[in-house]
């Protein structure tokens, strides 16, 4: 996705550990018109499957997953909490996910009623590194007993190892920009 | 907003401590097609500003906002994080806030960059209740030096005093449904 490519080059910044920043516009400010681009990508690459619900977590997933959901005949979105609130009293499922950026392991809950083995689920989320949070949502997905389409990124780390393993697994993983190398203040995109 | 009422008749449930449970289409599963009339709505109240960015708060005014946000020729939508991240490393706004529901107090915070005093801003949020993340984030647009437009709310518990509060402090908020009580199971909007 060239228009994703040449913003992430613009305006993101690299810091140490392999940190790209892309806060400027996907994941602090929004920026709604490239949120709609990446949408109607995310239904281009997904147009062979019936998508009937769309999971993500918080906080940067959800504004990326409202936005394409319009693209997918305005599924319903569903995003997994990270914390757990006296208004969390259905039934649950739960996943653990360790979160690299803040150094910490925690739960991942979706109330159990918003997923049903009649969905046909697509995951949607902002990044792909070590695919942790990938990996906590699947789970909750095949708890469910409902269908995994796929999983919809927005920007891939290549170099890291969360979308290989993911493939492995035969989970279809559909990232909009790979990033094979970030290096000396350059970045490289995989073709 | 005649369609909210009905939804929230229909699919709101009422928990002890006045607590009003939209989980299955405003804030843990959401309604695509109900948010853009929501947006649409939040246009019509504010179609006198000239609004040049959306500030809301993780988690469940990220979706709110986002779809609002093409209602109002696309500006960026900013989402104030109530987590420090490591990825948070510029000069930061912050304000202290209280959730109840939650029972905590947490801090908030926006990176100055994406308030500056040129921006016209309109604060949208999913619930008004005691009004502490609102304050929150009138603080920071405050702090910014932008201009506050006013705030959408989707539904306003009328019966606590945050509404009463801000709009004594000459703070336009245009709640899209109130409510004025809610007892032994029934829901009464404020006309």
């Amino acid at each position: 996705m060239d228009l994703l490519k040449e913003r992430i080059l613009r305006d993101g910044r690299m810091k140490e550990g392999n940190v790209l920043k892309v806060d400027s516009f996907l994941n602090h400010q929004m920026d709604i018109k490239l949120l709609n681009e990446i949408g109607k990508e995310f239904k281009r690459r997904f147009s062979d499957e019936k998508i009937t619900k769309i999971l993500t977590i918080e906080a940067s997933g959800i504004g990326i997953a409202a936005i394409a959901a319009q693209h997918f005949d305005f599924v319903p979105v569903v995003f997994a909490k990270k914390t757990k609130s006296k208004n969390l009293d259905g039934e649950l499922l739960t996943s653990q996910v360790r979160s690299f950026t803040k150094g910490i392991v925690s739960d991942i809950q979706v109330e159990k009623k918003f997923l049903t083995p009649e969905d046909n689920v697509l995951i949607i989320d902002d990044f792909l590194a070590k695919g942790q949070a990938l990996m906590g949502l699947i789970d909750i997905v095949k708890q469910s007993g409902a269908t995994l389409a796929g999983c919809g990124i927005v920007i891939e780390k290549g170099f890291q190892d969360g979308g290989a393993t993911l493939r492995e697994d035969d989970i279809r993983v559909e990232s909009l920009v790979i990033i094979e190398e970030m290096e000396n203040g350059t970045i490289q995109f995989r073709e």
